[in-house]
């Protein structure tokens, strides 16, 4: 995938079809790209078919004896065919608004049958189709009520070390700005905003952009849709209905339940889009750092970013994506070698736990149960004021409302280790931006 | 792969080498998978050796403060060479010798570098090299005390179900022939003919036949190898030891603890090579049924193969293998369908259990985990005897070495249900057989 520089846009509120069709014309490559994924969406129904046809022809060839044994399998094979249907037809409407994407052969009756392909469309590979499937499993796991157990695995420890860190009693919590880089579906981002911390998530994936759109800015009410998430999952199925599993989203409506907080999700490859120093009290990671050829310019970038005295909180395998793609690099630390890198860069490692229990998209009927377990660390960008901070916080509990206690004492002491005035007052200028806007745009207010 | 037609030939006791080079010379085809297999076997070191250095290569195109930062990672991928480097010096042991695919140009000294490839040797796929590292995974899977947990998690439900059926009380066990399709590296069949049943594990893998040789027969002590099974997962390891444990072999040795009952292994495609009807006592399969094409040709030929009165016992998921292999036919029966198609096929569903958590080949470390909710059952051919079956079985508890019990009462009673008169003669034939051959033969008697 290309990357995509410094074009980031929000999406919550969502972006009009001028700006994103502006967006576009600059980025011809990057116009190309959303195409294909496009592509990928339009050819989900055809491809998940020929997958299907394939069982079926077989059955048909095998001998009416198999045949009579099979027959419940062969009216459950049919069923497959329907939940692929009902699929294509909720992709259709994610599809629908294409405001991300306009492309001028393509606009008109969504429902048509020209938004599908009969052939496999140009460029869209295996793995593009693969990423399509997925995307509705991790819609499933982001905004289904049946993927709330893997919510409170993966999301909650990080929630609680933020709020733990971050108090609500402490802080004027829309003036903490909290960056979610590969926010996927957007869920950890938006229950993060809705506890009123300023949010902004960043995600390169244009599958997982364009279905996060829909679910934060085009879902109307509550579990309007219906998707068969484990539909291809063909083995391993104890019984014909849990390959046909029903799951309803959005399990919250966002355009009903808007945060407390600002809350957007920026496009772009997290390396490109983030360069300016101290201007995130908080980044949160939830599945991401195995998501880097060097995991060293993860960790490095994510320090940069911090305001000193802020925390990155992690939560995750070391799944390292790259490890044996072809033609890609890679290198894959251990545990051990990662706590080296992050003291190293300049982290101290406040909290470390390993093997939290955490299931991801999985398919909770399946004959194959597979979970990872998983790390969890807070680290903090150290200041030069730990000591004197250690004395506040004994003193904080009973304040209401102090705007940024920390970074107010590091001005007036006038103390600041390298690289820090700038960045000081780049997170001051931050927050004065939130400040002005902490409602989402595209509400009513 | 090709199939083997009636080619099957005890592997323990060996073969020896004239007899294996008429079978080779018989089927040039299969010497020619021979081959292969053990090309990717020789090829193992080079092609795991070029994944490593493509992670050192981008290690050392990092800056020096990245390196500095990856000093001890550096370090351990050195130690994985090293690993690799051991676990290819077992595979050399392994092929020693070669007496089950004796090729004329590959005589000689086994610890010479002509053993091994620089480049990939013809025909052989990264598939094939993934079956290579995977033997070495299943060497600690069945042999080693690491595999212990799995094994008692799979094969302990299989023997007690055996046992209670076949009571040691009630049967000369050495006249209960128990078939034991895709018998891998052996280790299921060789603990029932430890009990003093008459085993037969049947493999169609090449890999798994070359590895199980070796323990079986070549093995001459406890502990003797060391294998690294886990070196080729760079993916969440949490230290890196954790990559680079060490897995003794074999945890028992076979030469010197022989079955009390009749042993051997035939090589061969289970379809092709079990015609024969009412030959088997018992079948006994693990992790077995999913790698068939059309499950109902395993099961049909499982219950015709069985004595009237037979069981199967199977323990395993629904992991169909071809389910998504291009080129390859594939019908997926979920759990109910099976229950169906068993029924259909003439079993008598005796026990039936889902959810039975089995790993397989896990690595123990790792921050992945997987397991199977495996499904485990036991099926009887019926026989018409059943109501007088019951009855001897309240009365049958005191009795000693009872020698086929139901058979002779249904000779008795000269009822049969069709096909039996001549499975019955073919089962009393059979037993004969194993009755004059219960030692195993490269043991000094």
């Amino acid at each position: 995938m290309s990357s995509m520089d410094c074009a980031t846009f929000p999406m919550h509120p969502k972006m009009d079809e001028q700006l994103a069709r502006a967006f576009a014309a600059n980025e011809e490559e990057e116009e190309k790209h959303i195409q294909k994924v496009q592509n990928a969406f339009l050819y989900y129904g055809p491809y998940a078919c020929q997958r299907l046809k394939r069982s079926m022809d077989y059955l048909n060839s095998l001998s009416g004896e198999d045949q009579i044994m099979l027959a419940r399998y062969r009216g459950h094979l049919e069923c497959v065919r329907t939940c692929i249907d009902r699929n294509q037809a909720v992709i259709r409407e994610i599809l629908r608004e294409r405001v991300l994407y306009p492309a001028e052969e393509a606009t008109g009756d969504p429902s048509a049958d020209r938004w599908e392909f009969d052939e496999p469309p140009p460029n869209v590979r295996h793995g593009d189709m693969d990423q399509a499937q997925s995307t509705l499993k991790l819609i499933a796991r982001d905004w289904s009520t049946e993927g709330a157990l893997e919510r409170e695995q993966s999301y909650k420890p990080i929630i609680d070390s933020i709020v733990e860190y971050y108090k609500p009693s402490d802080f004027e919590l829309k003036e903490i700005k909290i960056l979610v880089p590969g926010a996927g579906l957007g869920r950890l981002t938006y229950e993060l905003a809705c506890l009123g911390y300023s949010c902004e998530g960043n995600e390169f994936s244009y599958f997982m952009l364009i279905a996060s759109n829909f679910v934060l800015n085009l879902c109307d009410y509550e579990n309007k849709y219906v998707l068969y998430p484990w539909v291809h999952q063909y083995v391993n199925n104890l019984r014909r209905e849990d390959q046909v599993a029903a799951v309803r989203f959005p399990d919250v409506c966002p355009l009903k339940n808007p945060p407390k907080g600002h809350f957007e999700i920026a496009a772009g490859d997290f390396l490109e889009v983030y360069k300016t120093p101290n201007a995130y009290n908080c980044v949160a990671t939830c599945f991401f750092i195995d998501c880097a050829n060097n995991v060293i310019d993860f960790i490095r970038t994510i320090y940069k970013i911090l305001v000193p005295g802020g925390i990155w909180v992690n939560l995750g395998p070391l799944l390292y994506h790259y490890s044996d793609v072809s033609g890609q690099n890679s290198i894959e630390p251990t545990f051990e070698d990662l706590c080296i890198i992050m003291e190293s860069v300049g982290f101290v490692i406040e909290t470390s736990r390993t093997g939290i229990r955490t299931k991801y998209a999985q398919n909770p009927s399946s004959m194959k149960q597979s979970e990872y377990q998983s790390l969890f660390w807070v680290c903090r960008k150290p200041d030069t004021f730990e000591e004197q901070r250690g004395k506040r916080k004994a003193s904080r509990e009973p304040h209401d409302l102090i705007v940024r206690e920390d970074s107010e004492e590091e001005e007036e002491e006038e103390q600041q280790p390298e690289q820090n005035e700038m960045g000081q007052k780049q997170q001051l200028k931050t927050l004065a931006m939130a400040n002005g806007d902490t409602e989402m745009k595209a509400q009513p207010t």
